[in-house]
């Protein structure tokens, strides 16, 4: 499977009064990128809410700054499977702008955890073989 | 029971590039005021979504910009019941700065209806209570 | 020129612990619509910030939510001019789902300001222009 | 200087579908707290925008996530200097719940740069003093 990549158009409502992209809204774009990555695995967000017997919280997230973002730049950002473990994984994203210039970073680390009990689990099987599908492929 | 109200300080992240409030967060903020109204009227929105056995969505909402608000600003909002309906009812949102001058207002329309049919029903006796005794309070 | 539109998938920072798209989120998508339309139009957000000698302040906006709207769900979101006035102009905005069912709308109207004193003056003729020929061509 | 901390209800806009807090919101809050932090030291953002010679825009952010935050709850975050460098400044934040459990951590490096060709500058000699001054009394 090839990489995860998806397009931004910084709105204004991703901006703020100092006149730049606000520092956190980075991690939520990443996110978005994360859930396209569930979709093309057949995991969707929307399935794993409703029906999954585990859910994969986020326990860590960090991002860089590299260069200020204004409103209108159109960003690009991918994902990659930096690790993969037991019952979590991380993931990396690099953001680019449309000039090619790294903007960015983002991880986020995930656990997986029981939905009952939300004790930790082993990463089941399927998600656990999509992702080493995907970080062999980068 | 007295109305309620709230203060909010205009944060970064409420603001945009153009240096000023993003219009629909002011929406945002009425929302935060009913959901005090909600814990005021001993129906958090907690209790509401994991327990009630009705939904109030929002069916329609509106909101006026009167004066440009911008960050660290502090805004005081604060909520009335503007109709009370068989199966709704229509809350209005009062949004004045710290100088007293009005900036805004909002308003929300909210449906009662049930959590497992999703189908409009009957005000519940107790929500209806409370909020004509908030109207009448006013 | 044709009319503008653009898709969404509705992500999960979109959504609330309610179980679906936060109402006034809805507002922030048409303003992505209505930011589309400006670079259309060559009048892009960007631009109007940094170099316009004039404002476009929302001073209303409004939305109806007909249908519930979940995490995952695409939706598409077209754009019209309603109403084009002297210092002003409307915009009324259709939001369908995937399956071509209308699940809300929203209305932005918008006043021309100086930059300089902030007072309400006429559209430019640039802008008034190209919304009337935008209005034309629905 | 004591040490500034905040509250926070945690709103229905702040969660998301899968029930808890989105977790890049909580760098949200997190810079909330240092905005009142800003406000303490008599710099409040408003002024730093529209006057200062330089800007401190976040190069890195992180943030830890130890405990499920579901909507209605009550935190309070602390912030606090854990470094002061020649051009730099690092924050941490602590975030815990009404219960006085620990639910998270953040993080923010700030740089401060020249207005006007955003190049690195020293920590302006009024905003070092007043950082080191709540670091002492931490």
């Amino acid at each position: 499977m090839a990489s995860v990549s998806m397009s931004f158009r910084v709105r204004l409502h991703d901006t703020d009064a100092a006149g730049l992209l606000f520092f956190a809204r980075q991690l939520y774009f990443c996110h978005d990128v994360y859930e396209e990555l569930l979709r093309r695995i057949g995991m969707p967000m929307e399935e794993l809410i409703a029906k999954a017997d585990f859910f994969v919280p986020i326990v860590h997230a960090e991002a860089q700054f590299l260069r200020a973002v204004d409103v209108g730049q159109l960003l690009n950002i991918s994902v990659n499977v930096a690790a993969l473990g037991i019952s979590s994984y991380t993931l990396g994203y690099a953001i680019y702008d449309e000039h090619g210039e790294q903007v960015g970073t983002g991880k986020t680390v995930h656990v997986t955890v029981s939905r009952d009990e939300r004790k930790k689990i082993r990463l089941p099987a399927e998600l656990r073989s999509a992702l080493a599908n995907l970080r062999d492929t980068d």
